[in-house]
């Protein structure tokens, strides 16, 4: 099936686009964030300056879309683990774990882009959505009695998401599933 | 009894320095921060402007004086309520109670000076000594029984600490005590 016009058009240019992520942050890792430019960037990618300059005005927009997408693709991964079948408490403790993880991986591969770029609202509109995804197995689970029913749930997804960040920066791998069992234990009904 | 000379001095000095902070941070509440001037100061303290810079060199120094007096008192506040009889469990849960309460209180009365002023290492030095208390505290509970004991304290002592910080903003009193007992909820045994 030959593909419409506009979507082989699209396609390419996410390729495009994401050649650039990709090349960015491949030169942040290796020679540090002050010294990639747009030149370096579009040798890195293969791609002819000029269209760098077509996607991208400088630099800091390439890391902050880089960072966006990362921001995306860990939304997406915890939505996909929230979303599995199963009993709300094993869910909620895979996803928390999965966030803690992240949260300890974060600055570890190359610099914490998050806490450099401080450009636009996207890092509080994706804190914004894992609170509801949370809050919502938070609130499955009071409905089917895992979890504790006197304090509100959106409460409980406020402490979730603070406790987790304790896993930055946290030494090992199992801490970090420790932390997430000691957070569960404090949402259980019961406790 | 009279007092010896240097106690004199140092009492007076004291109650010097006492009496620029508190001027300095009526008028960062009154007028805001930008608009403190030494001058302001020693005028609202009825003390010699000559005097005031005997003291401190400028208006940040006297900020950065007040907050490090402020989270002294903070700090021992904290330390009073860990060292009262009694089991460590409910000593904990009114440590992390009363911190969880100054958090929420924070920026509540005039702006969080410890966000703006990120000079010295006070507030690193004073968190790692509200750790060590509340992993005291622990240490002492997994002894008795009352705290898990598959969680090292230093971990557990983390996990409360980050979890606490969620009460910064939140909208009452009442929800500060339910999050303090979710947190015990976390390191309690058999939990």
């Amino acid at each position: 099936m030959p593909k419409l016009w506009n979507e082989t058009i699209e396609a390419h240019r996410a390729a495009v686009r994401d050649a650039i992520l990709d090349a960015a942050w491949a030169l942040v890792v290796e020679r540090g964030l002050m010294s990639v430019t747009m030149a370096g960037i579009a040798e890195r990618a293969a791609i002819g300056r000029a269209t760098v300059y077509k996607y991208f005005t400088d630099v800091e927009s390439v890391l902050a879309a880089w960072h966006e997408r990362q921001v995306a693709a860990h939304l997406q991964q915890l939505a996909e683990i929230a979303n599995r079948p199963g009993a709300a408490g094993s869910r909620l403790e895979a996803v928390l774990a999965a966030y803690a993880r992240i949260l300890r991986g974060r600055g570890e591969h190359g610099p914490d882009l998050g806490a450099l770029l401080h450009r636009d609202g996207q890092p509080e509109h994706a804190q914004r959505h894992l609170a509801d995804l949370v809050r919502a197995l938070l609130e499955e689970g009071v409905g089917s009695g895992e979890f504790r029913a006197d304090v509100p749930a959106g409460e409980l997804a406020r402490y979730c998401l603070h406790a987790l960040s304790a896993a930055a920066g946290m030494a090992s791998e199992a801490a970090v599933v420790r932390l997430a069992g000691v957070v569960m234990s404090g949402v259980a009904a019961g406790g």
